[in-house]
């Protein structure tokens, strides 16, 4: 499994095998049952979760009581709550397994000493989050320009992936509406 | 003006005077009017901006072809267009200059050859990104969470300097509103 993550690091930055080894070890590894937290809400975030197989979301309560998801994440993409990270205050976010996972965890005073021995490992999170940042960019934009129907149509062109993986649910929960008019607008997409 | 972004550097990482001499070799200054343009759609985005004086705005024209504003930026904050930026397609945003601005600007290429010759900076730009992507996450929860009017509420608790700073009709844009109804909701919570 860390042959992987070595391999996905490669992508960004150049790490000799030797200076592998050293990062690999600042890293756990946990494996995830299904609907597992990594993080509830009222905690603060002390680590980050790189996911090596399965997918984990982020959602949060709203005030109706229903969960609506924010995010997800799958193979290869990290996950954490960085609001809260850094400013170590309680978070408003859970972050769950959405089905059995394996993830890789690096701990905040982990990461920390990471940077400090490793500076490269700066120049690959710097690319990590400005990516992640352009993705949320784009979310953003997607919120205001587009009709709930369109959001599904967005979703099903630029992440198919997700869609055959995802609990239908779980989908009706990230666009922001109800499972039956979910499948309202899939009936009327594929009729 | 260049102390100004030494003491900003100087929050983050520790560059010595020689150092930041060096780095400020990789910056541009510019001086925008009122609603100058940096970036267009259609262009690619080649460049950040370091706001030193005024204020910045991204926004998109929406399909009723009305400026919808996706974010400010104020003395010390970046903005730039990450998406179009990683990618280099051709952009869906504006980014503007609210009132008269003076901004620093770092074009790709010298970015690329800064974080090079001086890693620090990637230290810098890890944790600058690291912000931007909290804060569009908590934008994200916003945008879901709260009715219009509540959105006003929180725009007004947690930036009221941007309130006496920003026109009216930009607020309004920003929170997705028409200046109208923006004035009925002052009214509303003033009296």
């Amino acid at each position: 499994m860390l042959e992987q993550f070595k391999k996905h690091l490669n992508k960004f930055i150049t790490v000799s095998d030797g200076e592998f080894e050293a990062i690999a070890g600042y890293f756990e590894m946990q494996t995830l049952k299904k609907k597992e937290n990594l993080l509830t809400e009222g905690q603060v975030c002390k680590a980050s979760y790189f996911v090596l197989e399965g997918i984990l979301r982020k959602f949060f309560i709203n005030e109706k009581g229903v969960q609506q998801t924010t995010e997800f994440a799958i193979e290869n993409w990290w996950m954490t709550e960085t609001f809260s990270y850094i400013n170590q205050t309680p978070t408003e976010f859970y972050i769950q397994s959405v089905q059995a996972s394996q993830v890789l965890i690096i701990r905040q005073k982990a990461y920390d000493d990471l940077l400090e021995k490793h500076p490269v490992m700066e120049r690959y999170f710097r690319m990590v989050y400005q990516k992640a940042y352009a993705a949320a960019q784009m979310r953003v934009k997607m919120l205001y320009e587009h009709s709930r129907e369109e959001l599904y149509r967005q979703f099903l062109k630029n992440q198919p992936a997700f869609l055959q993986r995802v609990p239908q649910y779980l989908i009706a929960s990230y666009l922001g509406f109800t499972p039956e008019y979910l499948s309202e607008i899939r009936k009327k997409n594929f009729s």
